[in-house]
């Protein structure tokens, strides 16, 4: 094999670091939701705030406590609950019926969070956790963070589909306006380059079993958009009739405009001005970037503008080495905003803001190997039907984006912060 | 047309004095559930427990107190949200969407009952209520009522849905173990007989439009059991393999069975032993009526025990002049209690305990005239798909049973107190 | 039980007249057919041509000639695709599946009809048919009459579904243009009237199980229509606004209008002026009686006019006595006419040219005896979801209208020739 | 751009040398059929072997004849029937109801094949076919192989929806029993291969758009199976209990095999040892290639056998400059037989016999480009929630096979000769 010039790129804390700021952080960003608010499920691909607050504890539970010797479960009752898709831990509730599940409580999970929480510092305290439970900790948190931006994405949609359209907070910052810089196109050459992360643990830095091995792959010649598509370009695309010409879709993203009637973005209003934000009702920024795109949405907008999506190897490429700068959940804004100026040939915004459509199919790098245990479920039995978006959003915490991260959704999905950002053959 | 010998046959109260009482009732049951509790809608033919709080509120407020001079509506912008299906009320939220329903909140919901309720009372204390109005206000405490014993059926339902099977209420009493009385067959020659209500207002007595005119039917000669169907005769249909053998069903209750996997009554456990109540996981009562039957199930048992459902004009021909005794929900024990001892030749539990399914199709009474005005859409559009069942369940207010009063749901529906009384030719 | 005037009212043919009749009736209605035609299945609904040819031919060696001693079965391995829905006969082929069966071939079941028809024949001319093998005959040709039926509609809608709209025969008679006369509402007074036919066999004349026993109902005050309603007068309805108006439907009418995006009569051109018929695409007849509607439309159109659908013991009260005159398949026009002018007082079109939807629900007659053995499954099975209907069309053999008749389908079916007749209180 | 090695490896004959052969052979296909065989559309997925025929008449016309001055159209009033999914060509008939034409019927669609073809080989002979004119001819006789293919597949499905189970031909040779080599794993060390065929027009080799462009790759190392999964293999995999075990699936496999009930490959006989075939039922050869998998199985099986699936690369790199030798349409068999042994190191069965699964989601390639003008649609935009399979198989035609050929199928479909080469990384 070619050698590999790994360099650990990704620096992480401890867990214990990491731990308290993360598992509190997820009740803070439930702390608004009333315990009807965090029961809503208002479709299957969603989850109640409850189930998330719920599942994050369990998982913590099952992977990092339950393993140790004489660990007494809090509440072996409620396992086939908050079990989400661990075939290896038992059977679980169906998914769509998660917002029927008015026991336990909200009370009783947040009892049941501090009561887990408290059992895990101490055992970090006493030093009691053996490599194992440092790494399924470790994972357990990044899991933990992913849940926190679903627990935004999910509220977003639950909230949406209430006619009252309650605001998630009435207290968030509105942007101020701000113009978007032009869309530049960057040339890049074509190149053998080094993708994915070192695996691990082994490796310094976390990173999925999915974002491994690091690999070579040949990176075509190709310019990259400077910046993601704005509000203000997408709804050129809308006025220019783009949801009425198939030729513009692929084909099963025309059978879904037509099945589902769609003319616009999701959260959009029919004016092509005003949108549902967690912030309430709002007028679209023109210049932020659009979000809540499907894939095949992204896709029919860039052959619309004459370009294509890039693929997760280009995106990657880009992105390596560039600061993770942008806005993230951390930045309590929770909508996209303007890209900002950038330097001449160098692209911004890669990371927060929107998740980036690719044009890849999720799937399995050369040499992936699932985790060993139950957590090899996590990634791998998803690589079928998915498409991978990169970056993370504002609905992200900032310290769960990295280059290499691969997230997934079916090519119809639309509650997800995700935008796109163009590519072209050159 | 032949003389008709009206008698007003059901006395009841002026509306002032059921007011309080009625409205009040609905708060007693639901103070058992939680603000979660009472948001779980765990199929699209239930509704949760606060909409039910909300939308008899709505009603009302939208029939009593709006046309009033000078009503200011209290929250014109849940109108989408609680009107159920009065087209001339306005639009109307997705039915099968009423649990993503966090707002209003439940402590919103019963601020909304209290100031509709202040509101009420003190035009009723200032007589300031015209003859349409007091009309209204009296078929909302019927509404109500029917509400009621929803909101008890929706939520056993509900918790069914929940692996952990959550009592609504812990402190249910266990009815002692009783016998029932051997089944016996009651004999009826032919006749002709005054079946249905004088049409309400006009009458003394209360009756919905469905139940009237007062008309006269042949009623051919039969027999009449002279109780409900027993959890331990309907045990023994299952056993004989009932639910395997396609000729003891009609068509498409067999469709039904095959469709949905049907091999015993809702909520029975595997065993045939015990079942999920109200009051929790208990053993069957061999000797109280089988209950939550589909009418295609009632229908089945029939066949196979050489009998057949009672038309809907034998089951009031027999109920005339019968004493409205049985267990309601006023008793407190929410679950179809062993038949007592009857009188020979007498039916018993015509009233209370399970509702009966009837072979007859709910549809209009000849010379039925829809209620005026937007309550004309209460009844009679729904003539058609649906079966009538009679004389009221344990779930059931006592004061809301007579013998005229027509019950109707779809002929796969489970959820209710539905069993089954046989009769036959001779 | 009080006496009966039992008359045999229905003289019919002995079986040895009519089989060759009717059997060749069904080859010579489908000799238009290419086996191409034959094979079309456009909805689950409908049968295709061959499998009509070939299932009356089961029906007829499974119910007439297999009991008798020695009888060997032509094609025992046709039996799981031919029987249609009796359990007791062995297992049978999904019914949305018949179109997907090119074997056997249509030469190969007209051989099968030539086989069977023989051996009949032989048997019939040999004397060698015990009493029930005679009943059966005679049940096996009303049951032929019956597919003949199906057949004619069931390629209507198939041609219709093919956007090349073919003929079924290009050579059928356009009727010349008429008036129809207007319309008269017909008085009847309250009065106990027998309905229904005495149980068959046993009787002279032939009659289902379900028109019977005879017994007596009481019939109300009522007026009833002289003549069905035209498509002139149904296309004011249409053009009122009728299908947009959701208080003129039964709730389960108004979510199939727009489920299926109703707006006109099945067939009827958006121009509301013409349709497609079995001869092709033609001008609709504002004068004939309006056709191809539901339940539901019947319904709603009766109400917009201030009136509603007759009970089925007014119909059936109105038509005892009356001369089965009017526009039969044997008359060869296959679309509806013109009423004839009627003597006054009388109505007229009772019989033939449409079906009549009526306001009962299918069920039991009081004291109904399904047929005893395998054909006891024909009709009693389907007493539930479906609606009656009365008097036979023109795509109706004329020897199998009487007024006892009941055919029945579900609410929202509309392929069938069914028309509606107007009743009123008073 | 690193400078590409462009051989033009897949040399092919002119139209004219193909035009007949190719077009005759369809003919031949169906000849076994009778006209209500080639009507049958036993799943939406299949069409019938009468709009094969006529589908691939229209392409030839359509991208053929009618750019030519002065062409008048055959039968335009077909163009919606025979459209497939050209949305630049016009409307279309809902693929679903292809089954539902009996007209035109087949002797109609064989005279308008004889007519098309007839202009064509006038035109032809005449020299009347610029450049444009003879490019889509030889696109149409590779679309019309497609669909000899699909022919193939489609009436195998179709013929074993019927409970009669005919065989496409009685007379298919049963291959003599064969012991298939034993399995061997082949090495190959990581390198930068080429990947895919020249743009055509423009290079020699006809190749579809999704073929190119000829592109690098950076091939990891791994080991590829000697030949395909043989039936034997394939079933100890389902008697381990493979279809049982949730943990050997991708998510979305699992879920399908839960609702699908699956439990072996399509068209085994429960007992595992016989099979539908086109040839009638017989019993597997187990020596012969597993056939008939969806992607989710080979995948499964992949996982169960400590393997996985190779990648589209990977196999393609395999089969460059191996000769395409294997069972092909052309020989007759129609179906898998064992492979044959082969050199040391040298996979066998690259080529015919079983596509191949993949775990490559189709997609575009670096660079690539839509043709331009209607066939433009034919590749581009199926490039979502497809998977790749590789080298043909027993029903494709020998000339429509080559290395970079790139087939695609959904990864739940079935009805396709799909079978599965195992990978491995090393």
């Amino acid at each position: 094999m070619l050698a590999s010039p790994v360099e650990p790129a990704i620096p992480v804390d401890a867990p214990a670091n990491l731990f308290a700021q993360v598992r509190n952080r997820t009740c803070v960003l439930a702390a608004p939701l009333s315990a009807e608010d965090a029961m809503v499920q208002s479709m299957a691909d969603a989850s109640p705030a409850k189930w998330h607050l719920a599942h994050t504890t369990w998982f913590l539970e099952r992977f990092v406590l339950a393993p140790r010797p004489g660990h007494v479960p809090f509440a072996p009752q409620w396992d086939r609950l908050l079990n989400s898709y661990y075939h290896s831990a038992g059977p679980m509730h169906a998914r769509p019926q998660r917002g029927h599940l008015s026991r336990p409580s909200l009370d009783e999970v947040l009892a049941y969070r501090h009561a887990v929480d408290a059992c895990v510092q101490a055992r970090l305290d006493a030093g009691d956790l053996d490599d194992t439970a440092r790494r399924n900790l470790l994972l357990a948190l990044q899991h933990e963070q992913q849940h926190q931006e679903l627990l935004l994405t999910d509220i977003k949609h639950a909230f949406w589909c209430n006619p009252l359209r309650p605001a998630y907070r009435e207290d968030l910052p509105v942007p101020a306006p701000a113009e978007a810089p032009p869309l530049q196109w960057i040339g890049v050459e074509e190149t053998l380059a080094w993708i994915g992360a070192p695996a691990w643990p082994g490796a310094d830095g976390f990173a999925y079993d999915n974002e491994s091995p690091r690999h070579r792959v040949v990176v075509p010649a190709h310019a990259l958009a400077s910046r993601p598509v704005s509000n203000a370009e997408y709804r050129a695309f809308v006025e220019d009739g783009g949801y009425r010409q198939p030729l513009l879709w692929l084909s099963d993203g025309w059978a879904t405009v037509q099945a589902e009637g769609w003319t616009r973005p999701l959260y959009w209003d029919e004016d092509l001005e005003h949108a549902h934000t967690l912030g309430g009702h709002r007028r679209l920024d023109p210049a932020a970037p659009v979000c809540h795109l499907a894939h095949y949405e992204a896709d029919a907008y860039a052959r619309w503008a004459g370009a294509r999506l890039p693929t997760e190897s280009e995106w990657e490429h880009a992105a390596q080495g560039v600061a993770g700068a942008g806005n993230f959940a951390d930045d309590g804004v929770l909508e996209p905003v303007a890209a900002p100026a950038g330097a001449a040939g160098a692209p911004v915004q890669l990371f927060g803001d929107v998740w980036e459509w690719t044009s890849s199919a999720y799937g399995a790098y050369p040499g992936y190997r699932p985790w060993t245990g139950g957590i090899g479920e996590y990634n791998g039995k998803f690589m079928v039907g998915q498409w991978v978006l990169r970056g993370g959003s504002c609905a992200t915490a900032r310290g769960h984006a990295r280059a290499s991260y691969r997230n997934f959704f079916p090519p119809a999905a639309r509650w997800q912060f995700a935008g796109v950002r163009l590519a072209r053959d050159c």
